[in-house]
C-alpha cells in the first residue's frame, strides 16, 4: 500500500462541513466516493481536522492508502476532479512517506477570515467575506491580536460543548492586512478548539468597534470566561488556507527512535 | 415627479439576464417587485443595456421615476435591500437631472472579464472567472487588443443573430491586465453588440495560445466575417463593471437647445 496525500479545495457553502455524517453532504464522503469509484473498492481518506458547515478551504490535507501502486501518484488530480462535484477540488497530489498522518503529523494550521468594510455588499462576495458596516482601525486590531501569540488555555474564544482534552493551544502568528477593499485576518496555530477563529475575529472586531484598549483582549484571554468574548463571526468568511507539516529533519519533531 | 439614478450589483449565476422576460427571473423584475413594494403601484425601470443570463454586474445603472417627492433619493438604497433577494444590492442612489435616461445619456460602458490560468480552479471562483490552462502572454495579449481601439465595424465578433442597425462601435479602451494569480481584461466603449465582449476576449485568447501575431486580431476585425472569430467565452467570467454619463457642459454632448 502507498499513502497519498492530498491538498483539496471547497466551496463550503453547500457542505455540511468536513466530516462524514450519515444523512449530509460532507466533502469527506463526496472525496470517499470519488476514491471508492477509482479503486473499486471502499478507500477512508483522513483530513488534517474538520471544518464547520459553511467553511471553505483553500488547502485541506488528507490522506488516504492506495493499492493502486503503478498509478502516479500525481494522476489523482485529474482522475478525482474528473468524479468530484465542482465545489471540491483536488489542487495536488503526492506520494507520502510512509506512515504519513494528516492529522497528526501537522505541525501548525493557518486560517483565513475574510471581511468586507462596507454599507453594501457586492452579491458575488457575500458567500465568501463577512460584511461589517465600519472600517476598522487595522492599528488597533493587530494590537489587540499580538495577544494571541504563544501558547495560551483558549477557553474564552472556545465552544463551551468543546470536548478537547486540553484547551491550551500555540498561535504562531496573528494578524489582520488590508486586501483591496477589505481586510482578512490570518492566524496560524498549532491547532484550535471548535468555532475558535470565528469567536476570536469575532470578538477582536466588537472589541474595536467599541474602542476598547487592546488590553481587553488580553484580559479577556486570561480569564478563561467565555462570558467575556464577543459576537462569533459567521462560518462564510471563514477559510482553512494551508496546513504545514514537520519535514524530515524539522527540529520540532523530535528524531524517530528506530 | 422625480428620476432617480440606481448603480445596481448583481450576481448572473441565477438570473436570466437582466431583461424583463415572462416566466424568467431577471434583475429588471426583482427591482420592478421591490420597487412596486415600496411605492405601493408598479413602476417600470430602465436599464443601461441589457446583460446575458451568468454575466455579473458590479455597476450597472438603471432610472425610474418616483411620485415619493419627499423621500431622500439615498434612502433607496436601503428600502431597496431588504426587499431584494441578496443576489442583487442597489450600490448607490441620487437624484438624476430631469429627463435622464440610464441608456440613452451613457456615454460609455466598462466591462471587466475575469480569467484563472490554471489546471485547476479553486471552488469559491468557479462562477465568477473563466479557467484557462495555459497562462498567456500578457505583452502579446496586449499587442492584439491595441487593434480594437477607435471605431469599427464588430461584425467579426457579433452574435449573427444580432439586431442592431449598425455594428460599429468605438471602443475608448482595451487591454489585460494582472491580478492576483490570475488576470483580467477591460473594454470601454460607446457601446457594444450583443456577446461581442465574450467573442473577443476568447478570439484574443485563443489567437494567444496559438502563437498567431497580434496582426491576425486586425485582420480578422477588418474582414467582418464571423468565421474568423474564435471561441465566444462563457458567461461567467464577465463583469458589468461600469457606465459612465455625460455630464453637464462635457464636451462630448451638444448643448440643450432649450
Amino acid at each position: 500500500m502507498t499513502t497519498i496525500k492530498l491538498t483539496v479545495a471547497y466551496d463550503g457553502t453547500d457542505f455540511s462541513g468536513w466530516q462524514a455524517q450519515s444523512g449530509a453532504r460532507t466533502v469527506q464522503t463526496e472525496l470517499e466516493t470519488a476514491l471508492a469509484r477509482v479503486h473499486g473498492h471502499p478507500v477512508g481518506v483522513t483530513g488534517s481536522g474538520r471544518t464547520d458547515s459553511g467553511v471553505h478551504a483553500r488547502g485541506q490535507v488528507a490522506h488516504f492508502a492506495t493499492d493502486l501502486e503503478r498509478m502516479p501518484a500525481d494522476r489523482f488530480v485529474p482522475a478525482l476532479n474528473s468524479l468530484l462535484p465542482k465545489d471540491v477540488r483536488v489542487v495536488s497530489s503526492e506520494r507520502a512517506p510512509d506512515g504519513f498522518h494528516a492529522r497528526f503529523d501537522a505541525f501548525s494550521r493557518t486560517y483565513r477570515y475574510f471581511i468586507t468594510p462596507s454599507r453594501v455588499q457586492f452579491p458575488e462576495e457575500r458567500l465568501y467575506r463577512w460584511r461589517i458596516n465600519r472600517r476598522p482601525d487595522l492599528g488597533a486590531l493587530n494590537r489587540a491580536a499580538a495577544f494571541l501569540l504563544g501558547e495560551h488555555d483558549f477557553t474564552t474564544f472556545a465552544n463551551p460543548n468543546d470536548a478537547s482534552r486540553t484547551r491550551c493551544r500555540y498561535v504562531h502568528a496573528a494578524s489582520f492586512r488590508a486586501e483591496g477593499d477589505g481586510l482578512f485576518f490570518e492566524i496560524t496555530a498549532n491547532a484550535f478548539l471548535w468555532r475558535m477563529v470565528r469567536s476570536t475575529v469575532g470578538t477582536l472586531i466588537e472589541f474595536e468597534a467599541a474602542g476598547s484598549p487592546p488590553e481587553r483582549l488580553r484580559d479577556a484571554l486570561a480569564a478563561r470566561d467565555r462570558t467575556l468574548a464577543g459576537v462569533t463571526a459567521p462560518a462564510h468568511g471563514l477559510f482553512l488556507w494551508k496546513v504545514d507539516y514537520y519535514s524530515a529533519g524539522a527540529p520540532e519533531k523530535a528524531p524517530d527512535p528506530t
